[in-house]
């Protein structure tokens, strides 16, 4: 579709410019997300705009573990009831939140805010890695469990932060999340690294 | 997809919550939103906060057309140059773009902000059409063209307004956009609809 090449008055446009570099956001929904927020009583309206300077200015990443917290050092790492020296390696944030909403780990974590994905441009250095090896070197860290996804690229982390820390750290045991059949889904659907998986690492009961 | 039963931390929360509540914006696209403006430098997160402020304090609705506009009346309907004697009646103010955006439309607009939809509990009391009949009673209108959009819904509008205006004001006369084959489009992708228009509408060469 040929856009207009009129331009709305100076506000809208910004706001619909603004929007549209949010990810996932195209000019079209842009604009309806635009004239939804005008239509909007202005407290409703202001209440993103509120929720967004509150957020950018209250959190900030913790200088431990690199989560996103109030606090610095955050919650989890500031928490004396949390096993200090088992570390959890997470790409995200919200990879951190799912872990705990499983509520039965009772160690830290550390996020690298991403995972080493040489197509896309993230190289080791992009990542907090060597946060995770001054970590390593001043405290009595005594396992590293990977939690990075079970992905090409997640596994790929994974196996560089394994090299890195074995060399640099031998004493310091490095362990991974289990795998095999996702609890509630079916052996039917699974496909063959799943079902692979679940072969290789089978439990005695 | 079970949804994780931890929050984030309390800005974090109401940052998604919001953005969650825009059309088209689900709780995942709401997370990753959230995500990327917390990544941002912090200038450019808060542009959309500022757009949103801005846009909600300074955009208002013209009194006299109901188009969005910073000014009262809107440049549009204080513009000596446009023929105030022609009113186009569009649904929405980005019809009223599109048109402008033509370059060829000299008369003045009336935007409905909607259009009659009782499917959608949308009845004729929710759009601008009392402050329609104002303009044709109080000013000097000689045409009231039917801008609305080509759908059961547009034209279920304007049949209501044709009805409602030749009543009350029987010498207005009352017209609507031609309709027919779309420029640069194909006959071979023409709908019947619009090829049964195109032959009903047939023109003189």
């Amino acid at each position: 579709m040929i856009r207009n090449m009129a331009q709305y008055t100076a506000p809208i446009q910004n706001l619909i410019n603004a929007l549209s570099r949010l990810p996932g956001i195209g000019l079209r929904s842009a604009e309806r997300i635009a004239f939804h927020l005008l239509k909007l009583p202005p407290e409703e309206a202001l209440k993103l705009a509120e929720a967004i300077r509150d957020a950018k200015t209250r959190i900030r990443h913790c200088s431990v573990c690199y989560n996103l917290s109030e606090s610095d050092p955050c919650e989890i790492c500031s928490d004396p009831q949390r096993d200090q020296t088992v570390v959890c390696v997470v790409e995200q944030p919200k990879d951190l939140l799912a872990l705990e909403s499983a509520g039965s780990y009772r160690g830290v974590y550390h996020v690298l805010l991403g995972r080493i994905a040489p197509l896309d441009g993230v190289e080791p250095g992009d990542l907090t890695i060597s946060g995770l090896m001054d970590r390593l070197g001043r405290s009595t860290i005594r396992e590293v469990i990977m939690g990075t996804n079970p992905t090409v690229e997640g596994d790929t982390t994974a196996l560089y932060l394994q090299n890195e820390i074995s060399k640099r750290f031998p004493d310091v045991q490095i362990t991974r999340l289990a795998r095999g059949i996702a609890s509630g889904s079916s052996i039917e659907f699974a496909n063959r690294n799943m079902l692979a998986e679940a072969i290789a690492g089978r439990q005695k009961v």
